[in-house]
């Protein structure tokens, strides 16, 4: 019997599988392993397969395979159609991007980039502008052309490029709430803050050292190194596929958890792309549901667990082990308030909690005004800086710390910075649920049963592959619709608690 | 203007060799980098991008385009020429190895190298014979339409997979004259070198004092660690590209010499892969030309000029440098005699650089007879060690130490074996000319220059990637016809010199 129309989908998306897996390994090694006079044979390598998958997706084969699939999906269970339902986005993405726009997008990206790095070296949005404006343009374009393929304003094609299925309405309506509550929140914050500044953490700590005491917290979260390697690399990252998976951290000498938090960020990341159920794992259905949803595990995590007194009882004698450091500047408190430290910083990535969704915020707005020609780009530097100052009351001395310190925009990626805050959103509203369900949490924590966060995780959110959208998702976890009301009340009882 | 078939088929072949490089990072990541349990993942991603790589070079397009492009010949350079037919060359070996039978090759050799270690380790030919048979009948099934598509006897054709434009007849003449001689010389070696044995070198050297020995020694030899790497491995191996080329050698801690003489054997390999034209990087005529020739390169380096006194006078200085190491077993003298110390081994891979040929001339022979109906499976240990006592005066005490200690006719590759020992007759021919050019070679050496001997292999092997058959190669390089000749005056000199 010849294989139904759906079977014969499955059986060439197995195919793209392990294109994009071999995709994902070349890239794995360029930032970790290869030589560094060797970018340009990867290049052409990257360029070859990236095309040939391209090519698949696009083929007129699968595009009559998916109509003769969608005439009868009477016979298909609910995971067959919803892996139906994301081959036909994967193909009206691809379709909607043709070779030529794909070609001048990269050309004028990979130049806007060179730019953006010698403007920031210079602190000179002049040498950057003009390239941003020809990436805008062309950003236009795709996400007009996206829209129109997937019945969605430009902005919320992009949006659904990174993480499928969230609306931009979505965003404001989280957005919003954070935003009437953060900005007298952080002043709180930081006066009482100021009342028990923690003793500096001082000293060296070998790379060697802290590799092991990585690797420890790793395991101790279940990270399997059978099936995946930590590399470090310039910035930390998680590639591969489930059954494979490579994260890397990047570790600072003078700052042991610097190296720690990020490993186990990526850990969390990892944990998600392995968990994915294995039975779909070469399909579309089997993976990860977007960025927002990959941050959220990767800060329920770092964030959530790992900063946090029950943690770092638990994590106490593991730096005594590995580093032989003892005193007053050790104990749990003090590390605890060290590594809650709430701060107005001009820069995004040095951002603690309370503040990130700030800066998210703040580029939320600037790129949609951008992109929908509210804002011109000359005005870039002086809305941002007027953003910066309204949102946190720090003002950039130069455009290096305001609107160049980020890459994305020169890379193109519109709609990708709301992932970082939503995606803390849905880990506060995750955790809360967890909580709820297991009221000795903080007791398995110090102890480091870490499989009472990862197996909920697992269960709840990893094992539904890419079935439902994200606010689908969270409302069957959690019981709730995607809200910022669990992340105001996480952070309310966090940065507020009685100092004990 | 449209571009012509010639130049489409090189369009063609950019795509091949950007897929083959891909190939060649994944399987390099596989041996070095991949965490254990992840083969299954790695072997979907093998075989994906193999596949397309087949179907690419055996589509009609590909057919259509070489017919067109050898109608007009007239118009292409000499390498235009070459490429071309190399480019036939490779659609004929993958036109007559269809689909169907690579598959079934590939599940048949598959079994049988597990077969084969389970044979080995229970020392039991039985084991291993049925499956023997079936990969023999696959074998013959594709040399014999190998043979009918390129005009070549079965055997030539499988001698031509690994080195285009070596013949059986050109085997044989090298291998008469090594028959006549290499006996008695073996036994006057062992006889003059048992009157002196060098001083046993002990000691026990830190893996990273190794590392770094090897990294001093193949920059010494112009390796070029922007464009490459060298890691470990189970087995010594070169793979990657031009342009980014990756080295692994396996440390011995209690003998230096393993790991550096793996790691300078490869990085003959090496700088052969790196030396190919630039301009013809991407197309056939700008690759190696062939096994052969690649452990020409390699044993040139590795036997000729690192086995030599004047090498380990340049070497003992960094040996002191790296491991604080003194005394008589140190001294240049006994380090040269510990490195050509002649056996009669049963072991191939142990086997110096007398008595190598015996093997190799052994497997010649019994590979030949099974291919060619003379010598059936079941009488394959008899043979084996009827052999090995003719040609060597030992005698296996099981199959493991005999007929199974090497994979490769597991691995279905007959035709492989002879490449070992004309490779080293080419070695020999080849630096023997370079000595008569360069009469002070030596005093080179001794001071590291290692570029006298590189450079000219670079001019006169490298720069000729696979415009020419190994037998031209090596006349228009030498002046003399490939032989046996130089290999033997070699030889004596080396190995029957006056003890100083």
């Amino acid at each position: 019997m010849p294989l139904t129309p759906y079977k014969q989908l499955e059986a060439e998306w197995q195919r793209l599988h392990a294109f994009a897996g071999a995709l994902s390994l070349l890239r794995w090694d360029a930032a970790v392993m290869m030589p560094r006079g060797s970018s340009d044979v990867r290049g052409e390598q990257l360029a070859a397969i990236e095309t040939e998958h391209h090519a698949l997706l696009t083929s007129p084969r699968i595009s009559r395979l998916l109509e003769r699939a969608q005439a009868g999906t009477g016979e298909l269970d609910d995971w067959q159609r919803a892996n139906l339902r994301e081959m036909s986005r994967q193909r009206d993405h691809a379709i909607a991007t043709p070779v030529s726009l794909i070609t001048r997008l990269a050309r004028a990206t990979s130049l806007a980039e060179v730019r953006w790095a010698e403007a920031r070296e210079k602190q000179d949005f002049a040498i950057f502008a003009p390239h941003l404006q020809e990436v805008l343009q062309l950003v236009r374009d795709k996400a007009s052309l996206l829209g129109q393929a997937r019945g969605l304003a430009p902005y919320d094609a992009l949006i659904d490029g990174f993480t499928p299925g969230l609306r931009s309405a979505e965003i404001d309506t989280v957005f919003r709430t954070l935003s009437r509550r953060l900005p007298t929140l952080i002043r709180e914050v930081i006066e009482r803050q100021a009342q028990q500044p923690p003793l500096p953490i001082t000293g060296r700590f070998a790379p060697g050292k802290q590799r092991a005491l990585i690797a420890d917290a790793m395991k101790a979260f279940g990270f399997p190194f059978n099936r995946g390697r930590l590399d470090e690399s310039d910035h930390p990252f998680t590639e591969g596929v489930a059954g494979d998976i490579r994260v890397t951290t990047k570790l600072d000498p003078v700052d042991p958890f610097k190296g720690l938090l990020a490993a186990l960020h990526e850990t969390g990341h990892a944990l998600y792309d392995l968990g994915v159920p294995r039975e779909w794992r070469t399909q579309p259905v089997g993976k990860e549901r977007g960025i927002a949803l990959e941050e959220s595990q990767a800060l329920l995590i770092e964030m959530i667990v790992c900063r946090s007194r029950p943690f770092l009882t638990w994590l106490r004698p593991l730096l005594e082990k590995h580093f032989a450091v003892s005193g007053p500047q050790w104990e749990v408190d003090n590390l605890y308030r060290s590594l809650t430290q709430v701060r107005r910083s001009l820069i995004r990535v040095d951002a603690d909690e309370l503040t990130y969704p700030m800066h998210v915020m703040l580029r939320y707005g600037i790129e949609r005004d951008l992109l929908e020609g509210r804002l011109a780009v000359s005005d870039l530097p002086d809305a941002w800086d007027k953003g910066m100052s309204e949102r946190l009351g720090v003002v950039p001395a130069n455009a290096a710390e305001g609107c160049l310190q980020d890459i994305h925009w020169a890379h193109g990626s519109f709609g990708y910075f709301p992932s970082y805050a939503i995606g803390a959103a849905i880990a506060a509203q995750l955790f809360e649920s967890l909580r709820a369900r297991t009221p000795d949490l903080d007791d398995h924590l110090v102890r480091g049963e870490f499989g009472s966060v990862t197996r909920w995780l697992a269960e709840t959110v990893h094992a539904e592959g890419a079935r439902l959208t994200p606010p689908e998702l969270v409302k069957q976890a959690t019981g709730k619709a995607l809200s910022a009301t669990s992340a105001l009340r996480y952070l309310e009882a966090k940065y507020l608690e009685d100092a004990r």
